[in-house]
């Protein structure tokens, strides 16, 4: 996962790997290849036509998709293609593309206020206020600006993109295409997922940046990505550009050994418990089940993706390993001289750090789903950002400024496609049953006032959120919005029921904020050594560090290739042949009958491989990614588009702690099958002219 | 799945296909090989000492390791070794082994008095009674036999058996090993299971059949397997004997429809509903989870199969294959002359006896699951065998005659290990739940006298089923003895809350038999003649047609073979470096440790395969077997052991109703893995020496 930056570095390596572009090209973020590759809402998208026209996964258009279904008119199920830009839809408010424009490092400006005798609080108030006045300073209509921590704050980066807030949904095929194989086939390989849909940016006639509007005209970008619609073959140089999210490859034993032992086993069973919910609801009523379409589709992807951290840390030996290196690190420390020599009390003061934070993780853990909930949520946004509103914009809340009240807003209004009162109730029921059973040392005071201290009963619980539900105007669009404009007073003097909670509430969570701070200001503090002495050590044993996943850009290089392993051996591609096997005519493999009939029929035109002699439908290939390069193109070693990523394998999943290469492999959706879906099934020919390809 | 006697027609393909044997000699069922092959209560097994110790799979031994295991004293999770003959363990009362000894047909016999006039329960009865009378022939003390339907009635063979009973647990290895994968891994492949485990057949000093008794003395078998400690290499011949179950290759399109709607989705359901009452209580008490251990492992293993079978049968397209074929069949006829084209007439009338059947499948579902629980069922036994008593032996149902009393017998007495009342009772409540769902037509008058018509409240069920459990004495077990001993008359008098409810029941219980046999007499005319029409068929496109398997003995040729699919190809071997990948030290992949460290140490001593260069631990095969066939010896050319067969791929689960031989592959625990276990990691060396490996 390397930055943009580094790759000069590493040149010889790359051309020796097939790499046939200069590697310096792509340090200029604003040129061929990188400035076609922009970030879209926690997925990666690139432009692939000079009208922005953007190239992502299904999965990750799909809440434009679900925000224009209905249960009449089931885009998700149906697929969806604009035959002119007229017919191209409003994507959800809070979509957006941001094409990156320049990255800076500003660890100077960031850190240079700090002071040892810093309290966490002061530390952390410190550089949020740094970093405020870099981005203040940064941005201005149209541009977003943000700075990123690497290696928990050794360095930070300033990133400022150019933020398009007009992006409309183009074309989406079926979701029997689109999401075929579904949670079934999710991280698993041999796939046969067309993960891909097409959006558009559009800004304002003069170029700005503006949400939409009628009048707004297609965003032209500086670069957009060739087709190489002759795709790749076994063994071929391919790179993966985008935004990958987080990983933690460098956390401390016990970190890793809480996921195991907590983290993952209760944030399974808050899924479990949250998709019969919302399930059994969805079972009654279609239209509910549109609404959380996407959210289960979500809570899904996180439980897999839990059981395969799990299953994944287990074979692994996780915590063994961890330990075993972390020993060394240690012993390796107290060999060492001088300042290096102290980082090993770093290590032991981070420790302790951690062992604190524990003590209430269960009750952070439950206010975090509450949070999760609508009326609940509504409430805390718009009674924190009418307090917020109170201050200098400098002094605000990060997330409760002024740059981001249109996301506020957009995120309220939301709501109305992705929340149905009565299953936010039973939600906000079943966390707060949850909470009553937390011990006394977690509880909230105010939340104790409200509900009753101790165990509370289920019947007392149900009857104080139905008070919440019963005459609130939280529920509705214009009651959100209507409030959202408020003052801060006239908030406090309110009689709906889920302000008047959130008004009782709020001093105990900004209280419990200002303690999260205090930690997060020590973290800060104690984490870059740690990362230090890592780097130190793995200096002195020849070993370079990469930063870990930070949601910045980044680029993997790897090749086409499968795994062998014991018993079994994945061939790197799948093919046409394989969805028809794995038709069943039942969701997830209810191959589209037009679709079924071409491929029964071997009508694979011009998109056969020529090696394979059939079409290719999915591929593998060793490239590090992991959540928020869904969506990010592969490249080819002349920078030109020959899919798209869009998993990785069940033996990947764990890799966001421990990376074991011989067994981690990217799934891209080939681009020969993306061509053919949308020639043969779903003539998208205006797409595939805009492209160049036809 | 071939019957031995057919051996000899196809002996020229049997050499060609590698077999070194004479096939003739294998028509011989007590000489080399056969007379090693036995069947083991629905499993299969073979000799491999003179000294009656029997090789199985773990799985077929379970219930008598469950049987000697305790809370305190888990030889599940143990393992367990007999260190001499006297260490040797009494299996459970009903394990059985049966040495056949002769295959004869009887069809004439059976059938000389059947008449196209009869009605169904006439037909039923003439069969019945035929069956009867030559069983009685030719039974005597320590000899079972049976008459065995072939193709639904067209011909009949009967099966003489030495019967031996008594069984003793031998060796099991730790079910880390034995199950190793557990329920995650069952019909999976890359499998790394030890699915095998040892008993020894136990016979009276003067060599007659006889129960448990400290007394008796190994049985000496005609012939025992010899071991190929070589194992097997890829592309070698191989073949498995055994005593497959049951398949349904020659089905009509409506009864894979029905299998398909409604038969394993309910029984998905039901299965799924039985699994969460037992594991509930069972994770709040050991005892009760060590009892129902056995069942569990049943249930769940339907559980899986039942689903995939769906997701087979879905995925083959099943019910539009069925119906082309079936079309072309009647079709077919209608340009037959004389009697045969006369047979597409009894398709359609076999068509409406299926038609008739369905009307009442959910009633008899129920009550199905109802006999299935330990209290029901024991009620049910006992006065159903006293009211049996009454006649003459010939005369009295099968199942419960003379012959069958030691087997009834056993099973009341079982229930000491397998049924913890309170669990019974939440499992018999929760099923009478379910009847009281039924539709008017589907109650049963006495129940509903007793329970109340209509849909009765669920705490009225409880409080009904409650009082029969209450005061029964059928839930111990000198109670069901002492009552299985009993006369009618007393039963019909008792004021025992379980007795007092079947002799209230029974009326009804017995007429609903009769109906079915009614129906069944009629299939037993129709299903011959559908199975006539399709042999004509196949024979004229010159196909064979070999008899659904129905728990007869088998054998089936293949080869050592992988599978390639569309984007992952299975090898046929997997190898201790699996086991080491696959361990997370948690259930079902919690590795022993000694084997672990042997694994890492790769000490795999004379064990290594010489072509893969290490432990070889499971092989595909692609040999037709399903459920029965389970410990059946696989054997190489020479008629040598060279491993077990212990289960399918998922691919092969729906082949129980159509066979797909490219997709198809049999699991083998290869012998090296066997005696690797024994010798390093067991210390099993007593048994190696007696099968003379050592």
């Amino acid at each position: 996962m390397w930055q943009p930056a580094q790759l000069p570095s590493i040149a010889a390596k790359l051309s020796e790997r097939g790499l046939k572009l200069d590697p310096s090209q792509l340090t200029d973020l604003t040129g061929p290849t990188m400035g076609a590759i922009v970030s879209l809402n926690g997925c990666t998208a690139s432009f692939v036509s000079p009208q922005g026209l953007v190239v992502t996964n299904h999965h990750c258009a799909y809440g434009a998709i679900q925000y224009n279904s209905t249960a009449e008119k089931n885009l998700i199920q149906e697929g969806f293609l604009a035959r002119s830009t007229e017919e191209e839809l409003p994507g959800d408010p809070n979509m957006r593309l941001y094409v990156t424009e320049e990255i800076r490092d500003v660890t100077k400006d960031v850190t240079a206020r700090l002071k040892d005798s810093m309290s966490g609080l002061e530390r952390y108030q410190a550089i949020d206020k740094a970093e405020k006045v870099i981005v203040a300073k940064c941005e201005k209509p149209g541009v977003r600006c943000d700075v990123y921590n690497f290696h928990g704050g050794l360095s930070f980066q300033l990133v400022r993109q150019r933020e398009i807030k007009d992006v409309r949904l183009v074309y989406a095929p079926p979701s029997a295409i689109g999401k075929f194989g579904g949670d079934v086939d999710n991280w698993m390989w041999p796939r046969h997922t067309g993960d891909f849909g097409f959006l558009r940016g559009y800004v304002g006639k003069d170029g700005s940046s503006r949400a939409y509007d009628a009048t707004n005209v297609p965003f032209v970008p500086k670069y957009h990505l060739p087709i190489n619609a002759g795709g790749v073959e076994p063994g071929d140089f391919v790179m993966v550009t985008g935004y990958p999210g987080r990983t933690n490859r460098y956390r401390l034993t016990q970190e890793i050994k809480d996921a195991i032992d907590w983290y993952y086993p209760t944030n399974i069973r808050y899924y479990t418990e949250i998709l019969d919910i919302i399930n059994s609801a969805g079972a009654k009523d279609p239209a509910v089940a549109v609404k959380y379409a996407s959210s289960v589709a979500s809570f899904n992807n996180y439980l897999k993706n839990f059981r395969g951290q799990l299953e994944g840390l287990g074979k692994a030996h996780a915590v063994t390993f961890k330990q075993n290196k972390e020993d060394a690190l240690v012993k390796w420390l107290g060999d060492q001289a001088g300042e290096t020599a102290a980082l090993a009390g770093d290590i032991r003061e981070l420790r302790a750090l951690l062992d604190e934070q524990r003590k209430l993780r269960e009750r952070d853990q439950v206010l975090g789903y509450l949070n999760r909930t609508g009326l609940y949520s509504a409430a805390y946004t718009i009674y924190r950002t009418a307090g917020e509103r109170t201050k200098k914009d400098l002094d605000r809340e990060e997330g409760y400024q002024n740059r981001d009240e249109i996301k506020l807003e957009g995120t309220l209004k939301q709501q109305e496609r992705r929340v149905d009162p009565a299953v936010d109730q039973a939600l906000m029921t079943h966390f707060l049953k949850r909470y009553v059973q937390l011990p006394t040392g977690q509880r909230v005071a105010a939340l104790d006032a409200w509900l009753g201290t101790g165990v509370v009963a289920d019947e007392v619980v149900a009857a104080k959120v139905a008070g919440l539900y019963d005459k609130t105007e939280l529920t509705r669009t214009e009651g959100r919005l209507k409030w959202f404009k408020a003052k801060k007073a006239d908030i406090e003097a309110s009689t709906d029921p889920a302000l008047a909670f959130m008004v009782k509430l709020m001093p105990d969570l900004l209280a419990i904020e200002q303690a999260r701070k205090e930690r997060q200001g020590n973290e800060l503090k104690l984490r870059p050594r740690y990362m230090r002495a890592m780097i130190a050590y793995n200096d002195a044993n020849g070993q370079a560090v990469y930063p870990d996943a930070n949601s910045s850009l980044r680029v993997t290089f790897g090749r086409v290739q499968g795994i062998k392993k014991d018993g079994v051996e994945f061939t790197p591609f799948t093919t046409g042949e394989g969805i028809v096997a794995k038709t069943t005519g039942v969701e997830p493999f209810n191959t589209p009958q037009s679709e079924y009939e071409r491929l029964v029929a071997k009508d694979y035109g011009r998109y056969a491989s020529p090696t394979l002699g059939t079409l290719p439908v999915n591929f593998l290939a060793d490239l590090d990614i992991t959540g928020g390069n869904s969506g990010s193109p592969t490249l080819d070693s002349h920078g030109r588009l020959v899919g798209l990523a869009f998993d990785s394998n069940w033996d990947s999943v764990s890799a966001d702690w421990i990376y074991e290469q011989p067994l981690t492999r990217s799934i891209q959706v080939d681009v020969r099958y993306m061509l053919w879906v949308m020639d043969k099934i779903d003539n998208a020919h205006n797409l595939l002219r805009e492209m160049g390809v036809q």
